[in-house]
């Protein structure tokens, strides 16, 4: 594995592209600006691949699944227990879960990196789609106590995510969608949140895919422990990944790295829910520039999904009431973007039909 | 031509299966409804298909885009002169179109109807899309002033849209997506939704895809005049397929009626913005069980589209902020149409997985 480094060195897209891309589009057979988000889509796509060229490309999109384990659902404050995580694992290699059957539908390749899953993945399971091990400890634990991971296990994730792009995604894909699973990583995500926004937990925690009301006000405490254990450090020093360190899960932490590597490689990066937006957020606050590249794909039911999406001054493109999780949010959105490529090289202008405008 | 008949008889899907197909759907490995609306289209098309096996399809989709012109559009109340609906066809028919990009992107299907063009369409258009002619009339008479056709011209919409669908749509079809092309037929949709909600003009009139405060001014007065016309008579007799004479293009009678007919048949209806939203509401005031076939695709940003989809108590599946019409929002929804269907035949039950919730 690479070295490690916390620092991508992630070039902003060129802007200087811009009017040149817009007035291609303002001039294809259509009144201005009535592909609405499409128009957009196109422009942010145009300047990922550097070129006002009526040849974008959406090309071999790849969804990458990150597993972990979170030591917070020793708790009872999930639907089910962390050996869940360890069996959706198995369903997802074996091609029975929703993001199989999403990712097929809308032609998305899929990949499934164990962050740190805890308990075994059953051997017997035959594996449909390709199992990337970057196990990085049989779970972290419990960010409501004490440190989720340590800063050795911070690097390993760092160095894993990298290692997944560069290694395990082919040349040609264009787009990079990231998903998850981990039982206990609605509690992380919304700790992060609450954390970078200055919130309490109150304000970030949701009902992840279904709990009690019990359960909810357990892990609102846990959760506003883990905000008060670290927020006073974060405001003072303004030190990301220790936030990351402190409260993350494996999976979160390898998909921040991914992102950061995947904007190096000029991809578009496609941003699921809840946990991957976290994700992204601490990728944004280590690298600005990697925004750019995002394309935020869905608004999740969980209720502070919303308020990332506000806090980065993004409009998501999709808002089915999805709140599954797994990337399903994100491979909904590539026929979106494929849509965007498709007018912007394919429609007639104006000028070609003879139309005066 | 077959006899026309504004009757026909078409059975609401049977909700005998719900119960079925719901607890397929929650056995599913995933907690239940956390896959939102692609959950609900699943009911639907199970329901539509008449089935609870894990066999639904998404086969062969259509989008046939109807254009025709409107005598109020005389008074220069759109952004173009009917010349361009002509000239659109045109595009459309040699492959230029939005909707050709988004159709070939999406996996579509398309053929355009002349429904009632005003001009004559270049003959020199190479076609590469099927052009079907069921013109009514060089475009409708000013239906500010005057019923915009006449009773034998309705009767040839309503023929003409039942033959577009029995004889220009595969049997293998499962999805009928709906789409227009008609300089001034934002105004005849305005005009129509105000009789129907018995509302005023202001609160019914849009801007279409771009037009200025005076033309805006008229376009308000224009269908003032129409709703006042055509109101009072409405809300006596509540004669639906009457407000579509007076105020109705060729365009949205024969989609009417194509939707119609698409239902008998037990297809798929993709609904696209205001214009076919409009024709959707005849279709459901003239036969209500026309509903239980429909999806709403999107919400155009022409203003008074969200007000139709109130009416109808529906959520559309995306919202892009595209207000283009020629069924670019309905093409869009044919992933998410995929989607629904691959998760309810592929996934994996939590029963098959050995898993216990």
């Amino acid at each position: 594995m690479q070295k490690t480094t916390f620092s991508f060195d992630i070039q902003a897209v060129s802007r200087e592209l811009s009017e040149e891309v817009l007035a291609q589009i303002n001039q294809k057979t259509k009144p201005p600006g009535s592909l609405g988000q499409l128009e957009e889509l196109a422009l942010q796509i145009a300047l990922i691949q550097n070129t006002a060229k009526r040849s974008l490309t959406v090309k071999n999109p790849h969804v990458l699944v990150f597993a972990g384990d979170h030591g917070i659902a020793e708790n009872n404050i999930s639907i089910a227990g962390s050996e869940v995580t360890a069996q959706m694992v198995a369903n997802f290699l074996s091609g029975g879960a929703a993001i199989n059957a999403l990712s097929k539908a809308n032609q998305c390749q899929v990949k499934v990196i164990n962050s740190g899953v805890k308990h075994d993945i059953p051997a017997s399971v035959v594996k449909e789609v390709e199992f990337i091990n970057f196990s990085a400890g049989n779970g972290t634990a419990d960010l409501s106590q004490s440190s989720a991971m340590t800063h050795e296990q911070l690097k390993q994730c760092f160095s894993a995510g990298v290692a997944v792009i560069e290694n395990h995604v082919p040349e040609d894909c264009d787009v990079i969608a990231l998903g998850e699973m981990g039982i206990g990583n609605t509690s992380s995500a919304a700790a992060l949140l609450g954390v970078l926004l200055n919130a309490e937990a109150v304000e970030v925690v949701g009902r992840g895919t279904g709990i009690s009301d019990t359960q909810f006000q357990m892990k609102t405490e846990l959760v506003q422990n883990a905000i008060h254990r670290v927020s006073s450090e974060y405001q003072k020093k303004g030190d990301v990944k220790l936030v990351l360190q402190e409260l993350g899960g494996f999976e979160i932490a390898q998909m921040c790295s991914a992102m950061l590597c995947a904007a190096k490689r000029r991809k578009i990066i496609l941003v699921d829910g809840f946990i991957v937006t976290a994700a992204a957020m601490i990728a944004i606050a280590i690298e600005p520039n990697v925004k750019d590249f995002m394309v935020f794909s869905h608004c999740s039911q969980e209720q502070a999904h919303q308020k990332m999406l506000d806090t980065l001054k993004v409009k998501p493109l999709l808002n089915l009431g999805m709140r599954l999780g797994e990337g399903t949010g994100a491979v909904m959105a590539v026929p979106i973007l494929r849509s965007a490529v498709a007018f912007y090289n394919e429609m007639a202008t104006f000028d070609s039909l003879g139309i005066k405008v």
